[in-house]
């Protein structure tokens, strides 16, 4: 008899959910947005399933019609009724006895949470402190995926050093991108961050920040940095969904110019709200 | 209101079971292992458990009683009553809404199944074919994490090439490992298989295929093959721990030898066997 057990407890297989047997769990086999909204309206909505659509193409799964994920993001969003929201969802590839390989007919599972955003004026009022950690994901990063551990684990190494976001840096020594976020930095009147390769996610925040730069001036450089070289950068920020620009006053410990939210940042910043309402 | 869909459901965050909020959904945050019984006996049980506490303490899943952990592994195998089983077993960090960083006091969520072993009889008469796939794994492959989304990948690649498993190379070139085995090849009287580093599961098939190696008398070469090297190898196979040793006859398409099972691979499947009554 084939059996399961959940903790202490003997369960026959035949009895279990189906969610045990997402291939989510077993192997991370889906892929995932986090949209937002601003005063009630959801930004850069068609940008995420977009990227959704791509991202599930790269993995191979099909038959998900985005016109159906988007009508659902509306009416989870709408039943919420929450102005400033978060809206995550992912499709795993289905849920199977565990094998690595899998069937053309698998029915893909879809998960959806909308919450409320946790305030963000302290942190952009007086920036973060931001600390570097070994970039240990996977090689194709590009592809929003639930494989999360080496994030996980950057993420919680910075919190241990009282630091709000892990700045990745890759085996070659160059910096790729946050944790959770797209990292910038500025120098004179150029903006610069890593260019989009498979390491990189092509963030939609990074996009927009980009276009917020060019609008008030700024030259874009689409280039890594070695951590030495963000250490002496005049400003930096991070790029991140739920909360647009973050300044960034300190990294590994070092401050940034005088340790304050920088100009053009604070400019950015404004910038990119523009784009919101 | 904070909501939740499953498929179009719309559903209060309240009423989920925690199983909806397990992080090895969002972030594959968890570990696992794959023990098997050869005719009612498990094998290597303290090395497999030993191996998942490196795992837990290397990710900091920390509170979990290995000894509570061996008990629930033989009352579900108990229960199950198959002599030949697959007993799968994964603790994630716990259930909590979605961000990266975790809490100290998280509980672990444990599961396991206990299912029948397909039989290998045709796959270790005949051989089977094996294809290479570029490794995308993570950088931390010396941990059995749930992330294996590369993996997958990867043998699916190999699925549609008709092959049963996919030999993983890295940037520079070199194999590493199977996507869910150890990989080894036969040049004359020398075993070789890539040196243990962050990149390579500590497979423990792999130890007991090393040892019956040195005990038919071969040398043991731990240094990493190139694809063409392996191409040209006398003997090919992999060691898994749900099959032990399985003979590996074509290679990208090309024929290993006379392409049937090679003389040593056979002995060492018998001296491999011996260990496990």
């Amino acid at each position: 008899m084939q059996v399961a057990m959940v903790e202490d407890k003997i369960v026959p297989v035949e009895q279990l959910e189906p969610i045990y047997f997402d291939r989510g769990f077993y192997f991370g086999d889906g892929v995932y947005e986090v949209v937002r909204s601003y005063d009630g309206k959801v930004f850069a909505i068609e940008e995420h399933l977009q990227r959704f659509a791509n991202s599930l193409g790269a993995i191979g799964i099909t038959g998900v019609d985005i016109d159906r994920i988007r009508r659902r993001l509306q009416k989870g969003f709408e039943t919420a009724g929450i102005s400033n929201a978060k809206i995550y969802f992912h499709i795993t590839r289905g849920s199977a006895p565990r094998k690595h390989t899998y069937d053309a007919d698998l029915k893909p599972n879809f998960f959806l949470t909308v919450t409320e955003l946790p305030g963000d004026k302290e942190e952009k009022d007086k920036g973060i402190a931001v600390s570097t950690h070994p970039d240990w994901r996977w090689k194709r990063c590009d592809i929003k995926s639930l494989n999360l551990l080496a994030n996980v684990l950057a993420r919680q190494d910075a919190a241990r050093k009282g630091c709000a976001e892990a700045i990745l840096v890759d085996e070659t020594g160059l910096i790729t991108e946050g944790a959770g976020s797209a990292f910038f930095a500025i120098f004179g009147r150029t903006l610069q961050t890593a260019a989009l390769t498979a390491n990189i996610l092509p963030s939609i925040t990074r996009k927009y920040a980009i276009e917020a730069g060019k609008n008030i001036g700024l030259k874009v450089l689409e280039k890594s940095l070695t951590p030495r070289q963000a250490g002496r950068a005049d400003e930096l920020f991070i790029a991140v969904t739920t909360k647009d620009i973050v300044p960034v006053v300190e990294f590994d410990g070092k401050l940034i110019s005088d340790g304050k939210p920088g100009r053009y940042t604070k400019l950015l910043t404004a910038e990119f709200l523009s784009f919101t309402v």
